[in-house]
C-alpha cells in the first residue's frame, strides 16, 4: 500500500471555519446542543458532506450522518468514524469537531483517490455529547445504541427549560431515520487527548485501549455550628474539618497506590460560611475514575469505610448521594493494534493509553468493535479557548485514521 | 455585710420586654445599631433608667448612660457597669442586654435599699457592639476610650449605605456629651458565655480574667484547573487539595498542643467549582485566637511556614491577606478575685476563664481596671434565637455583680 495522505489544508480549513460558527457577543464559542449555533454548525458540516459526495441522513434524535455507499460490498456493515460538534460554554475549536471533520476528510480523500473500499463508510456527528444543555452527556450516541429510548431522549428537559425534541424540530434537525439504523462493522473516533500525557512524554499519538469507569458522588457532612472564639477545639463538630480530612484521605490513598486511579473534589461549599462560625455543613463532590472496574469498586468501598470511621471520630453525620456511575469500557484490541501499527509505519511515536474522559466511542463499543485515537493537547488544556493541538499533530492523527480505515476495510 | 439580692422578677421582666422590641415581620429579633428597632429599645431602657431615678445621658456617638450621683463622694470616679443592646440578625434576647439590664438592676437595688455607695454608679449601653450594620464592632466603646475619633465614628458607612451620624440624629440618640466624659474607677460587664464551657463543667459562673487575641486572615491558593479524568494525580496543582491540607494542619497542630488556642476555617470557596474540574483556586479564612500574645504570634508564624512549604510541595501560589488583628486583653486581677470571692460566698461553683469573643469590656480596659462575669449558655449557643440561660443563672449572675459592685465601693 503506498502512503496516502489526507488534504491537510482542507481539514484545517474546515476546523477553523467550524470554530468560528457559534460565537456569542463576547466572542466566546458557545455551540450548545440543538441551539441556533448548533444549527449553523450542522448546516456547515452537512454542506461539506454533500460537497464530498456523501448522502446526508439525520436520525430521530438529531444524530447527523454522511454516508458513502461507494463500496465493493455496498450492503455490508459500514466502517463508521465520528464524534460530535456540540460544545461547552467558552469552548476550544477541537473537542469533537476534530473527529467529525477528520472522519469526513478521510472518506473524501479515499473517494478522491478513486479507491473503492470493501465496505461503505460513514461519518457521524452525535447529538449533545457535552451534556451542557441536556443530561445525560453522550445522549445522541447512547440513544443510537439503544441505551435510551427515542421518546425519553426527545422529552429531555434542558437546563434552560427547553425540550430537546422541540428544539431539534425548531432547528430542522429532527430526522426520520431510526437511531441504530446502521450497525457499524467498526467505529473509530479521533479526538484530542484533553490531558497532558502525550505532550509530557513527547509522543505524537495515543492508541486508546480503554476508557475509565467514572463514579460521581455528592457527600454532605452535618456537624454543629458554633462560635469560633468560644468553642474549645475538643468540643467541636466541625463539618468543614471533616470534609478537609476526606479530601486529603482521597489524595493520599490514590496518589500513593501506583495505579491509574484519579480522585478529584471539584465542588465544595460550607454553611453558614462565616469567618467566625464553625461550619455546620460541608457539601462536596467526589469524582473517582479508574479503567479497572474491580479497582474502582475498591476505591468506592475504601471511601465509604473512611466516611463511616470519620463520622464516629468527628461526631458528625455523613450522607452520600450517587450522581453518576459508568463502568470502564475496553476497546477492541484488534483496532488498537491497527492504530499502533499505522502510527509506527508513519514514524509517529505513540503509546497505548486510557481515556480519562467520556466519549461517544464508549457508547458505540456496546454494538460494534470500537477504539479511539488521541493527539496531544498542549498543556492538557480543554473545554477552554486555550485548547490547542499543533497543525502537524492534527494532520498526523487524520492520516493514522486514514490508514486505520484502509486496514479495517482490507482486514 | 448581710446578703442583699436584686429584684429577680424585675430583671427578668425587663429582659423579656426588651427581647420583644425590634421583631421583624417574621418574628425575628433584629435590633441593628441606630435603626428604628434600636431607637425603640433605647427608649425602653432610658425610661427604665429614669424609673430607677437615674440621670440619662447620651454621648456624641450614641452611647447611652444612666447615672446615679447618690454617693458618699459624688465627684469621685464612678463604678461603671454595662454592655450593649444592639443585636445581630435573628438574635437571642440575652447577648448584651443582660449586662445593661443587670447593671441597671444592681444600681436600682442599691438605691431602693437606701445604701449610699462610696462612689457614683453608672450603667452604659454602648453603640454598635455587634458590628453587623457598622464596622468595626465595639465601635461605641472604642470611640469612648479614644481609640476612634468621634468624627470618624459618625462618618462610618453602614452595610446598607447609611451613615452612623445621620442615623443617630434620625433616631434621636446623637447626644452632646463628649465620649469619655466619665473616666470610670472600674468597669464590670456581666454577659452570657456564648460558649459551652460552664455548662459542660457544671459551673454557675465564670470570672473572666482575660480575652483572647484574634487573628483573622484570608488565604488564596492558586493552582491549575484541569480535567478531573485526564490529569494524572502526579501532574496536578490542585488548589482545593492544598486548602484541605491547611485545614487539617491547623486542627492537628492546635488540638494537639494542649493550649487554649482555637483555629477555625469558617469560609471556603473553590473555583471553578465544577465536579469534573480540578480547582484552580481555593479561598478560605483562618480565625486564630489565643489569650497569650506570644503563643498567638507563634501560631501565625507556624501557619506562615506551613503555607511556604505547601506552596513548594504542591507547586501552587499562596497569598495571605490580614483581615483583623487584636491583641489579647488581660483583665484586672483584683476585680477578678472579687468576682470569685462573691461567687464563693453565694455558694456558686465558678472558674476563672478566658473570653473567646470580643466585648466592650476590652475597650474599657484601656482606661480603667475592668473585668467580666459570665453565666452559662445552654449548648454554648449564641447569635441565635435558641440562645438561652436559665433564669436562676441570670439572677445569680446579677447578684454576683451586685456583690462585686458593693465590694468595689468598699475597697
Amino acid at each position: 500500500m503506498t502512503q496516502r495522505s489526507i488534504n491537510a489544508d482542507r481539514l484545517l480549513g474546515h476546523l477553523n471555519a467550524l470554530g468560528q460558527i457559534g460565537r456569542d457577543e463576547a466572542g466566546r464559542l458557545v455551540r450548545l446542543a440543538a441551539s441556533d449555533a448548533d444549527r449553523a454548525g450542522r448546516d456547515a458540516v452537512a454542506s461539506w458532506m454533500r460537497d464530498a459526495g456523501l448522502q446526508v441522513v439525520v436520525d430521530r434524535v438529531g444524530n447527523l450522518f454522511g454516508l458513502s455507499h461507494d463500496a465493493a460490498e455496498p450492503g455490508a456493515a459500514p466502517i463508521m468514524l465520528g464524534s460530535h460538534i456540540d460544545s461547552v460554554i467558552d469552548a476550544g475549536i477541537y473537542d469533537g469537531c476534530y473527529g467529525v471533520l477528520a472522519g469526513l476528510e478521510v472518506i473524501q480523500t479515499l473517494r478522491e483517490l478513486g479507491i473503492t473500499p470493501a465496505r461503505p463508510l460513514a461519518v457521524a456527528a452525535f447529538t449533545n455529547e457535552e451534556g451542557v444543555r441536556y443530561a445525560p452527556d453522550m445522549l445522541g450516541s447512547l440513544a443510537y445504541v439503544g441505551g435510551l429510548s427515542v421518546d425519553d431522549a426527545l422529552a429531555t428537559i434542558g437546563t434552560d427549560g427547553s425540550v430537546l425534541g422541540a428544539e431539534l424540530q425548531r432547528i430542522g434537525y429532527a430526522g426520520t431515520a431510526e437511531p441504530g439504523f446502521l450497525r457499524p462493522h467498526a467505529y473509530v473516533e479521533l479526538h484530542i487527548e484533553q490531558g497532558p500525557v502525550l505532550e509530557r512524554e513527547g509522543l505524537r499519538l495515543g492508541a486508546v485501549e480503554n476508557l475509565q469507569g467514572i463514579s460521581w458522588q455528592r457527600v454532605t457532612i452535618d456537624g454543629v455550628a458554633n462560635h469560633a472564639g468560644t468553642t474549645p477545639m475538643s468540643m467541636r463538630h466541625d463539618a468543614g474539618q471533616a470534609a478537609a480530612r476526606v479530601i486529603t484521605f482521597l489524595r493520599d490513598r490514590v496518589a500513593g497506590a501506583n495505579a491509574p486511579t484519579v480522585a478529584t473534589v471539584g465542588c465544595l461549599s460550607f454553611e453558614p460560611n462565616a469567618i467566625n462560625v464553625i461550619p455546620s455543613r460541608a457539601t462536596f463532590t467526589v469524582d473517582l475514575r479508574d479503567p479497572d472496574e474491580t479497582r474502582l469498586l475498591a476505591e468506592e468501598a475504601a471511601l465509604a469505610r473512611y466516611l463511616e470511621e470519620l463520622a464516629i471520630a468527628e461526631e458528625v453525620t455523613i450522607s452520600v448521594e450517587r450522581l453518576a456511575r459508568f463502568q470502564p469500557v475496553t476497546f477492541d484490541a484488534g483496532i488498537v493494534a491497527l492504530i499502533e501499527a499505522a502510527a509506527a509505519a508513519r514514524g509517529l511515536r505513540s503509546r497505548r493509553m486510557t481515556s480519562g474522559a467520556g466519549h461517544d466511542a464508549q457508547m458505540l463499543a456496546r454494538i460494534c468493535p470500537a477504539a479511539m485515537i488521541f493527539v496531544p493537547s498542549i498543556g492538557g488544556i480543554s473545554h477552554n479557548p486555550r485548547e490547542h493541538t499543533p497543525d502537524a499533530d492534527l494532520v498526523a492523527g487524520a492520516n493514522v485514521l486514514l490508514d486505520t480505515v484502509s486496514r479495517l476495510c482490507a482486514g
